[in-house]
């Protein structure tokens, strides 16, 4: 056997190998979030630890290193699957590698400490007693990012983790478009006396008849019940641990049906994305999503431009009312659709709407490419953070508990994830404007033809898991770069009619 | 550090490694066989066979074979609970170690054509169809059994795997006791012209209340259900990942409640075993039961000794009347009794009573015992299982699919097991005995006191984990060995009274 030949083989049986641990590591996660016996969680973190530990080591091993090298310098004898799966691997390997094993298990260390130190100062509000856990994550990441290198802005490396080959550059020129036209959009919506009636979304539904109605959904939408399941979990999500096995899970608030309904769309949406990615991925990091930014793109489309669209409670709303008591007796289909998309500016990203959400993520986005280029230090955050929010959502946070104090992602050490979540937002009205040439959405989801949207994203995006680049989506699929004018188009139509604003 | 300490630091390592792999195993075994989407079952294989694999190689490590040979040979300097761990360990070692791996994986793939072989061969009633794949399986084993070497019958080697220490000698004893006992028993109650009622046992009880009623007893046995939870399976079984998560299922049948009820029980018998294991044996190969018999014995005190015992319904018939329709509206507590506990003869060990289940093992015992020693051919299975069916049970099956055929155990290499169902009867009943020296039973399960039988079984069993052999603790608990007595007269009381044989 060749030496080509055998890096070959090493390299699948690692690659498979380490499919299996992610798929291990996945099934102990889900449990753990579902219904896990409370008092075995301890033991099972070890587990964790073990099963993610093994996983890594194989990604970094020397029997990995040498199968990488042998095939990136036989590029051309790969084919396409194989050289995209070789590239990603090597991506991992680098990011990995490139930090000293030392220093990046005292950075995890001081991750641990510093969200135990957030969630203190969030309660507090005490800003102080984080910034120098803040400062020190900083300047960790700063080091790793001149060991893994950058082109251009130091955060397009951060960025890159979770969306491939974006850039600064990109970024500044769309959500700078979405900014310019959202926020004298939510300026008019403040001033307009037509905001929507929502007192009756708050009244009392069944918990089971909640159940019911989301399952009818998500069956609705094509989501294979024999290739995953619905559970219930606090913060909700959905996990794919093969293409075969997706699983979904939701909460249930009987004073606000909404969490429960268009949670499950949300991550029925993401579900949809895994379940049918291609089969012959199975075993390779191809096996996954596209990016962050284009797994949100899955679950926005389906909650927004499908379940908060008039269109789809055309049919469904009626059957809504079976299920809710008296709760919609009176109130017509007209004004439910309007309530359903209420928006207006508020202080915390997780209960924004649909129209204000992509603010808040540039608050943060700004920050961080702030941090990372030596623009903005690490004390001064909650000021600038109150100041941008004031600038861009008109509304400045009392304290910072509810300000700069919000998420946890920075105490986890976590940057460049956040643009991916407005990144979506833009992906999922292209893609939408883009399905307009093959079929009239309005038209399909009054028919119930759901199916017809899926079978659309699952050949133009879903499939194709990480054998595209988000950018090579984008391009196949509109003819063109990313772009946020659909998105501007959509929520410039939508809030003006119903906040009646011509 | 000393070579000596190396090698614990190693060791420990090694052990705490291999339980995260048996833990993660087992919540995939548990997922897939409660709910886990069908079509992904067939990559989640391929991840238990990584899972599994890793966990083998660890066992069957150098590392771990230079540990083991340091620490044995400085035995002395070892704690009890160590040296046992140690001693443990060492027995997994050798009985993969000493078998060539080629041979080994020969043998695996000819089990798993044997069992489809099997299957089809029950269908078809036709034993000469797997007869040829049986004579591998035993010609590989008797090839395994001069590598691992035994003393006596070399039939105890094989046992010793499910039942460490037990030998032909002993089984031989008390199964021969048992045998004496019973046979003639069961001919009085085939003679007897008081077999109980049972026609109302078989109506239609719903299966929402059948569970309400099960967690109730799990509640009031002393399973924890911060340590646990109750799911449904094709197959019930209970599991413990660890001592702080045993997961106990069961399965629900409409027409027959005694399935869930009975099946809880026993189930939850188990589960109690192994939440009671102390915390302090966690990570070690200690952490598990003493033996396959006394893991039985635990299930079977608790389904036939409280659960079938008239006491328990003294509490508890009318409170499943509650739960029940008007199936048992004019049935007496003394009937209903009676009617749970309805013996007689049958082909089928797994549908057997409390009374003949034991002659079905004395026939898979006999017949195994003989494969080893050389007395039994397998071509002369067919025959040999009919004659001993006659001469225990006095039945005799009108073809092999209901006789020889009707267990999966041969075909997937398992010999040596089945005894340990009929020794935890016997255990059960001497556990039961010595309990009585602590408190009146009876009074115990009227009272509704069960916490005090737990709390006697965690003393007295269940804390020690594989820190005793089965015969220390029989040792230990009855201040003698193995005796079939207190089990015969048991069965001969209940069944004399019951049967109204005198």
């Amino acid at each position: 056997m060749t030496n080509f030949q055998n890096a070959i083989e090493t390299y699948e049986a690692l690659t498979q190998k380490i499919a299996s641990y992610h798929e291990a590591t996945g099934l102990v996660a889900w449990d753990m979030r579902t219904g896990a016996p409370k008092k075995g969680i301890a033991q099972r973190s070890e587990v964790l630890g073990t099963l993610s530990e093994e996983g890594f080591l194989l990604q970094t091993s020397d029997a990995m290193k040498q199968a990488l090298t042998t095939l990136l310098a036989s590029k051309n004898e790969l084919s396409e699957k194989t050289r995209r799966s070789v590239e990603e691997s090597k991506k991992t390997y680098d990011l990995s590698a490139k930090i000293p094993a030392e220093k990046f298990r005292a950075h995890t260390v001081l991750c641990a400490q510093a969200e135990s130190a957030w969630e203190g100062a969030k309660v507090s509000g005490d800003f102080a007693s984080f910034q120098p856990y803040l400062e020190k994550i900083v300047a960790n990441t700063k080091e790793f990012l001149e060991l893994w290198g950058y082109e251009g802005n130091p955060y397009n490396t951060l960025m890159d983790q979770f969306e491939p080959g974006i850039t600064v550059e990109t970024v500044d020129r769309v959500f700078g478009q979405v900014r310019e036209a959202i926020v004298p959009l939510l300026e008019k919506i403040k001033q307009s006396p037509n905001a929507p009636e929502t007192d009756f979304l708050f009244r009392s539904f069944p918990q089971d008849k909640q159940k019911a109605f989301s399952l009818d959904v998500l069956k609705s939408m094509g989501y294979d019940f024999d290739a995953g399941r619905l559970d219930t979990a606090v913060h909700p999500f959905a996990i794919g641990l093969n293409p075969n096995d997706v699983r979904v899970t939701t909460k249930y608030d009987e004073k606000d049906f909404r969490t429960a309904v268009f949670g499950t769309i949300h991550e029925g949406g993401h579900a949809l994305y895994e379940q049918n990615i291609s089969e012959d991925l199975i075993g390779s990091p191809l096996c996954s999503a596209a990016s962050y930014g284009i797994h949100e793109s899955q679950s926005l489309f389906w909650e927004n431009f499908v379940g908060r669209d008039t269109a789809f409670w055309d049919n469904h709303y009626t059957q809504l009312k079976t299920y809710a008591n008296e709760q919609f007796d009176n109130v017509s289909q007209a004004d439910f659709y309007r309530a359903i998309n209420v928006a207006g500016p508020s202080l915390i990203r997780i209960e924004a709407d649909e129209l204000t959400y992509c603010l808040h993520i540039m608050v943060r986005y700004e920050i961080e490419k702030g941090l990372f280029d030596g623009t903005y230090e690490v004390k001064d955050l909650p000021a600038i953070w109150n100041d941008k929010m004031e600038e861009y959502l008109g509304i400045r946070p009392e304290n910072d508990a509810k300000g700069v104090l919000q998420d946890v992602h920075w105490a986890g050490g976590s940057f460049g994830y956040f643009p991916s979540y407005a990144l979506g937002y833009i992906y999922a009205a292209q893609f939408a404007k883009s399905m307009e040439s093959d079929f009239s959405l309005t038209d399909i989801i009054q028919k119930e033809e759901l199916g017809t949207i899926t079978s659309w994203l699952t050949k133009n995006v879903h499939q194709h898991g990480k054998m595209k680049t988000p950018s090579e989506l984008v391009q196949d699929i509109t003819g063109g770069p990313l772009d946020a004018q659909p998105l501007i188009d959509y929520l410039t139509a939508k809030y003006t009619e119903i906040y009646k604003l011509d």
